[in-house]
This record gives C-alpha cells, structure tokens and sequence, in this order.
C-alpha cells in the first residue's frame, strides 16, 4: 500500500553535517521495500549518550540493551533497523540484537555497550540474522549519506523525513543539534516515544545530557498521541560528541547549560510536533492547551484524555465545535476537576465558561478556525496554576484504512 | 442521518408485562425526530430501588441527583429523556429536572425524592422545560405500552431496540427480571454506564438491591466498552416492586437471594452485550478473555487495555490475527506482566505461547475465525489466577462516519 503524503507536512530542513557524526545506509532487505532499511551511524570517541525508553512492559531486546547501556553513558555508533521491530521474539531476537553490536564493535574496535540497536516494524518476527549481517557489512562500507536519507531510512508507514534543528552558544562556542525521528502509529509515549535521534557537537557530561533529555521528553514526547497505543520499541537517544570544543557542560549549573537545554527541548518539541504531522490518517494538528488545573502534572493528563478521545477527535475531522465531546473527556480523567468551573475554547474563543454555555457565543469564528489544517482546544479548569500544552491530529477514515483496510 | 440496523442485531424478547410496572411514552419534541422520545414508568407503592452511575466528574444533574434518591432506597416513577442530555447546562438543567419531578410527584401524590430522572442526547443544551412539561402530561395520560416500545424511546444512535430477561425462583415463587437499556457511543463504563433499566417483581430489601447490582455491575457493564470514551449521563436503575409476593430478600443469606443476584447478573450482561452489538460502526463483537493475571481486577484492566486499543480493533475490522498489537496494548496497560510468560490466541488457537511465536502455528482456523461477527481474543499472563472477560466491537469506518462525517 502506498500512502500519499500527509496534507500536514513540512519540509525537511536544512541540516548540517554535525563534527563527530558520520551516517550511512543499507539495505539489509528485512521487508519488499524497494529502499534502505538500514541506518548505521558512527560516532566520534567520547561521545555522550543519553536515552529514554518506552514504559511498555512487553518492550523489545533493543529497549532493554539499549536502557543499559545509557546508564554508561558512552555510545560510539548507532544501528537502525526498519520494517522489523524484532520485539515479543525472546532469546532469538537478542541474539541478534547482540551480534549487530557485535559485528560493528569489531569494526570499530570498540566495546559492544557503546553500540546501540533499536528496530521497528512488525512485532513478533525475529529479525533475521543473515539479513542483518549482510546489511550492517554493506553499511560500514557504504558512502557518508545526508540527514535526508537517514531520516528517510529509519522510517515505516511515514510519508514524509522528519528532521528538525537548534543551535545554543555554550561559553562562546556555538553549538549544533540535528535531530531525526519516525513515527507514526502506535502513538502515545508514556515518558518516551518512537524512534528519535538527536546528535550534537556539544561537549556534555553523560548525567547532564540524561537529565536535560528527560526534562524535555517530559514536555515534548510525553505530551504528544496519535492513537493512545504505546509502542513496543519507543526510542529517543541524543548523542553529544564534544567536536566544537566548548567548555564541558557538566551540571546545570556550567554556563551555557540553560541555552543548551533550553535548545534541546526545542529540537524534541519540533520532533514530536512532526511525528504528529505524520499521524495515520492525520488531516489536521490539534494543540490542546489546559490551564487553571491542580498541578501541571494533571493538567498534561487531562489534555492526553482529551486527545486521545476518540470523539473528540472524530468532531474535530468533521470540523464541529463540539465541546460537549470535550466536557465528557476531561470529566473522565480522573483528575480533579469542578464542572461548574469549567471553560472550553475553540481558537481562543470561549464556547463555555464556568460550566454553562456562553449565552452570546459565536460560532462563525470558531467554524471558520475549524476549517483550517492546526485548530487549538483551550482548557481552563478554574481551579490553580498547574498548565500543559498536548498535541495530537484528528481521526479519520485515512486511520481506518490504514490500520484495518491493508495488511501489515 | 438514516443508519442502518447493526449487522450484530438480535431480535427483542418476548418480554411479559411486569407486576406493578407501567411504562408509557409520549413525543416531547426534543430533537425533530418523527417519533416519541419521552418515557415514564409508574411503579406501585413501595418498590425498592439501586442504582449505579457515571464516574464522570462532570455528570449531570440527572445523575447528581439520581445518586442522592438511590440511596434513600424507594421509587415510584421513572422519566428518560431522549435526544439532549441536560448535561453540562448549570442552574437551568437542574431546574428542569426538579420540574418533571414535581410534575409526576404532584401526579401520583408521592414525594418529589422518589421521582427518578435521566436524560441523553446532546451535552450542554438546557433541557427545555416547556416541552418537557407537556411530554409529561401527554405521558401521564397515555396508554401503557409494550416493553419494546419503551426501549425504543429511550434510545438515540441505537439502531435496534434492546432487551433481556431472566427467572429466578426465591422461597417457591418464581420472580421475572425484565430490562432495557440504550448505548450506543460513549461508551466506556467507570461503575455503570449509559441508560439501562431492571425492573422485577420480587420482593427485595433496597440494601440487597444495592448490593446484587453493584456486584452485577461490576461483572458486566463494566466489562464493556466501544468507543474508551465515559458518557457524562451513564445511569443503570434496577427498580422491584415486590408484587411477586415471595418471602422478601433481606440480604444475601435469605433463601433465593443467590438465586436472584444470579438472575440479575444475567440480565445485566444481556444488556452489556447488547450495547456492545450496536456500537457505532461496529461490524464484529469481540470477547476478550484474560487469564493468569495477578488479579480478576489486574485482568479486567488488561482486557480493557485490549478492547480500547485502537490497532487491535482496526486489526480486527481487518480480520487481521496481528497479536504483536494484543501483546503492545497488554503491556501498555500499566498492570503486572511478564513479556516472557506472555500467550495470546484467537478463537481458542494459541499464537504465541511463553513470549514466543508458536512455530507450528497454524493461522487457517484463526484467519476463519476472524470472518465470523463473534470474535474471541486470548490473553493468559502465566502469573496468577486473576481472570475477566471485557467485551467491545471493532473499530470501523462506521464509526467515523457516524462521529466525523455527520454533525450531531
């Protein structure tokens, strides 16, 4: 099945090549795709990683390797398999999670741990070994590839290359982030989500990365569903290989870490708004932003149960200001909520306040904004400070036909 | 928008009229549907009443107030409103639901609190009052009329009309269960959910009442769900007026009183199933049963992750045996499981067993299976003896359609 490109696309940015960081890729032929399937990229000695992972219990060999081997933090190359998630194959599939690792730690004369897998695809198909080999050889060998063609070769059922890119000025030096990810079903990160890739020349302490990483999968990954499915195999790493010679960050409080985090998070939130973009079936980006709720922690809750509301989104496909289907979703929650200090606004204008219809309400305005490809649902629980901005696309018959009409 | 009769219909039983119950219905007009939309139901004196209602934090008043009046244990009349919900609609919805009770109160000469009332429809329209004060009176003077009539009137989306029955012997008399009951979307019980009405004959103590149907409650309605999506209105009454003439059941060592909790079980999951064989779009009915949990509560919660994974239902529609989507939405489900010991199966054919792909699976059997309108999914968690059964339908264009392309 071949699928149009999502009307919500953008195009892929200009990335730079970042010191430290060289991608190639393959094809290892794991599925009939007449494309690349495998991405290996090498990484420069001393390079810092950091990861999050899926929270999915029944997570693949890859997650687990891979949630190791970050708490060492060193990484020297990074292997990526597409068109098989090798997940729920037992002791077959960590074979051959471990003799990619191994294959390419000989190469470079590297220990195995420094040597990250992960794959994605279909579940319950051991990835093949012969297949394996031969593309991991092919792809040592091959030619340097641009960002484009990485970012093309990780993917699976998406339609479009996802990149995005930040820079921060750490003690002078400016530094580069390139970040890469897929999505685009099986969308709904609990603290991690898909496979996503950041690389930058940064000199960063392993702990700081991890720690600016996980603060921003908090507010960029964590706030982000497609379908409320939680993959098996979710996947960000970010690499830091200390090329442009800054001075190491290594806490939060080192200059430059501020910028630096503040530039990461900005790479993961335009990741995360792209794996969105490309949702199954997706013909509009929804931002549900909920203020006035107890905590910020419960206000990400109540905009998740409103994007993962299967009527809500339906409504907004059909471009109906339906805010009844939103007053249903966040009483659902479970989080703490007042229905006679509820408000609900369609591009900033208010359909209901305080738990009662606004008696003057106009819905020109709102059926107009409707109609456009980014639509926002605002949220005001009325009762303290805590606020989270979520982001989520509409469900249609693209999604049904995606996921019932065709085989995988 | 016309819809056609689900393809899972079944047939309305034979009901029989029950003694001291009189169900009448009448045209309030408050939707432009060509057919009435409003009910009452006269109970004789005395009749015990329990109920179970929405989770919802933002429920309306009819539940509000319902919950209060359960307690208190006695009712005489029953209203449901079909075609707006009165939810979401502050003071003004409050008021009307206190006018219909005062109207019928007034009627039958009986306290206000032993009025019970229900709406469903639209959220965040006053229910008003006007109409519904002239639907009453056109309902107090109207023939009594058929049980499936009744069903008929208070349905909205349903494409059928929805009954069940059930005996039970208690002390040598021989009791009669009947029920009612609408879904059709929305519907992800927390508790209780949508409109469903009980009405029996036997002698019951309101306490036991309570009990036998909370219990009932739990085994059936809250094992359903189509859409994950909790209604602000979920209402379910079981109303005994005790004309039966047996030896009444006080509580649960009475003679009979297993007897008659089984009997109301049976009932109750007749109608669940029934919601569930006209859930919007839905073209296959689907049981989900889990095995080897740590809990029947652990397994419940498991079964519902399945049956509201969006993947797994458009796998279904697709007659599509993709257990790697059963084995992502267990381990999604934030309950105790172990990816190794994991089985899952279809129809009774196991296609993976202990966290491995059977390798003389055979997927003949299971692809016939999954042609069939009764599909069953097999989940054992190789843990402990927590078992459950949820039962949900597939995910179809249907849905979209009725949610997405129509407005409400």
């Amino acid at each position: 099945m071949e699928l149009d490109t999502s009307p919500l696309a953008v195009p892929f940015p200009d990335l730079p090549p970042i010191a430290g960081v060289t991608p190639r890729i393959a094809r290892a032929g794991y599925k009939d795709w007449g494309r690349c399937d495998l991405t290996y990229v090498e990484l420069a000695e001393g390079t810092a990683v950091a990861g999050v992972f899926t929270q999915n219990i029944c997570c693949s060999s890859e997650v687990e390797l891979g949630r190791e081997q970050a708490r060492a933090g060193r990484a020297r190359a990074l292997v990526v398999n597409a068109g098989n998630s090798n997940a729920f194959t037992g002791y077959r599939g960590r074979e051959a999670v471990e003799q990619i690792a191994a294959q390419v730690a000989d190469h470079l004369g590297c220990p195995q741990g420094e040597v990250f897998v992960s794959s994605t695809g279909v579940i319950g198909v051991p990835l093949p070994k012969d297949k394996a080999r031969e593309g991991v050889a092919a792809a040592l060998n091959a030619e340097p590839c641009s960002w484009k063609d990485a970012a093309n070769t990780i993917g699976t059922t998406d339609t479009f290359a996802k990149g995005a890119i930040a820079r921060a000025v750490v003690g002078g030096k400016t530094v580069t982030l390139a970040g890469i990810i897929k999505g685009s079903g099986m969308i709904a990160p609990d603290m991690a989500t898909m496979l996503g890739y950041i690389f930058t020349d940064a000199a960063v302490e392993p702990g700081f990365l991890q720690q600016a990483l996980s603060a921003a999968n908090a507010r960029t990954f964590s706030c982000i569903t497609v379908d409320s499915d939680t993959s098996t195999s979710d996947t960000v790493l970010a690499f830091a290989t200390g090329a442009a010679g800054n001075q190491r960050i290594e806490g939060a409080s080192c200059p430059g870490a501020d910028a630096f985090a503040a530039a990461l998070e900005d790479v993961c939130r335009q990741l995360a708004h792209l794996v969105v973009r490309d949702g199954e079936g997706a013909q509009k980006f929804i931002a549900i932003t909920v203020t006035g709720a107890a905590s910020d922690e419960s206000a990400r809750r109540i905009g998740l149960a409103v994007a993962n509301s299967p009527l809500v989104k339906t409504a907004i496909a059909g471009e109906d200001a339906n805010w009844g289907r939103v007053v249903m979703a966040v009483g659902k929650a479970g989080e703490p909520a007042d229905r006679d200090r509820l408000s609900i606004g369609f591009g900033g204008v208010w359909a209901a306040r305080e738990g009662l219809p606004l008696a003057d309400y106009d819905e020109a305005p709102v059926a107009e904004h409707l109609k456009g490809r980014e639509v926002t649902i605002e949220v005001d629980l009325g009762l303290g400070d805590g606020r989270a901005t979520v982001w989520t696309c509409d469900l249609t018959h693209g999604y049904i036909s995606i996921n019932a009409d065709y085989r995988s």
